[in-house]
């Protein structure tokens, strides 16, 4: 066993907090403690980034008319997923997608401008600023639900209409609309599953050995 | 406070962990514990996906043949590099940027072909299926440190090698290779500080509200 092992009590809370965290939609009432925000901000920004590039920004939404505009263009979002879906839109109508008008606090994450520059780690893969963002982003998520605070990462928008809202530079790229808050609970299974949209892959059909399995395909779809 | 947050102690083995993490290249012999690497998958698995699709795929590298073959791409893509850095080229060639000759165990992880038939929160952001890859990936580097074991993400290479090589399927994209394995120390600050590569930034140049704060560019290279 390695000298650098955590006692074991942390590696089970750090398994616990992996096994537990969830994509929350619905939000309770009531805001973060004092000083959370901070934190989980402090917990993104110490990801790994390409190259140390941290290509991730973050604006917090605070004023009502800004989050009214951000679900506006996500409502749009949601109904223009459920025509393009080929079964199932009214299913999918159903769905609570999002928490922007609920939750305590509403974080939009983007890359930031001037990616370009940055080749170290990117320059066959420059798609590494996003890798390093939602790194960042999963930091986040875990602390939040390590708190007992749920986040949703919803990716139901047009970009374009969020970096005009949020007056973002040219060359910036928003990612994710988290929303974060109290919540009554955090589901045993996902929402996803219990609805029949997916369900957990055995491990198996996820691990190959040393070479791709032959005939072994993508995830099937559920519409 | 939350009735759902964790003891006191849990949380903090978790900031601990986010804040110690690091990207290891160098490693020392020893293989991994007993059922660890099982383990590393299973959280890495355990990661929110976009519309639930578990767009990851891992290929464990068995044979010291196609260990050999990934080190040569990435190499390669090592001398591209350096070619293409605008400065420094000499100073970059003298980094260690993989371990894969050494590492204790070595994935390569892909995101799987079909993807396109996903459009649950990916018809204006196709890239999330990334983002939930690289969730899954900060899962497993964060039980890797706790456990006492580094992990090092190398971004050094062609794809189309790479998928060629482990005959993955048309329409599948590695985007990781991933060595795994005993360390001699996780370094207290990043290796890429220590020797001028980058810098941690200040928390408030990444951190805006309501709206993009004017003139707030990207992170400057070193290069």
């Amino acid at each position: 066993m390695s000298e650098h092992r955590y006692p074991s009590a942390d590696v089970a809370a750090i398994e616990r907090v992996i096994r537990e965290r969830r994509d929350i939609r619905q939000f309770s009432a009531g805001q973060l403690p004092e000083g959370l925000l901070g934190r989980l901000v402090e917990a993104a920004h110490r990801a790994p980034s390409v190259g140390y590039m941290q290509p991730w920004r973050f604006v917090r939404i605070a004023t009502s008319s800004n989050r009214e505009a951000l679900w506006r263009i996500v409502d749009q979002e949601r109904m223009a997923t459920a025509a393009s879906l080929p079964t199932r839109a009214a299913e999918f109508l159903k769905l609570k997608i999002d928490g922007i008008r609920e939750a305590a606090e509403v974080l939009v994450v983007a890359l930031m401008p001037g990616r370009e520059a940055h080749i170290f780690g990117r320059r066959t893969l420059p798609e590494m600023d996003l890798a390093s963002t939602a790194c960042a982003i999963q930091n986040m998520w875990l602390l939040a639900r390590a708190e007992g605070v749920g986040l949703g990462w919803v990716s139901f928008f047009d970009p374009e209409a969020v970096a005009s809202l949020l007056e973002m530079p040219p060359g910036s790229h928003p990612v994710a609309i988290l929303c974060l808050g109290p919540v009554a609970e955090f589901p045993p299974v996902p929402v996803l599953e219990t609805q029949g949209w997916g369900s957990r892959l055995p491990l198996d059909e996820v691990l190959f050995e040393d070479r791709w399995r032959a005939g072994a395909g993508g995830t099937p779809t559920a519409y």
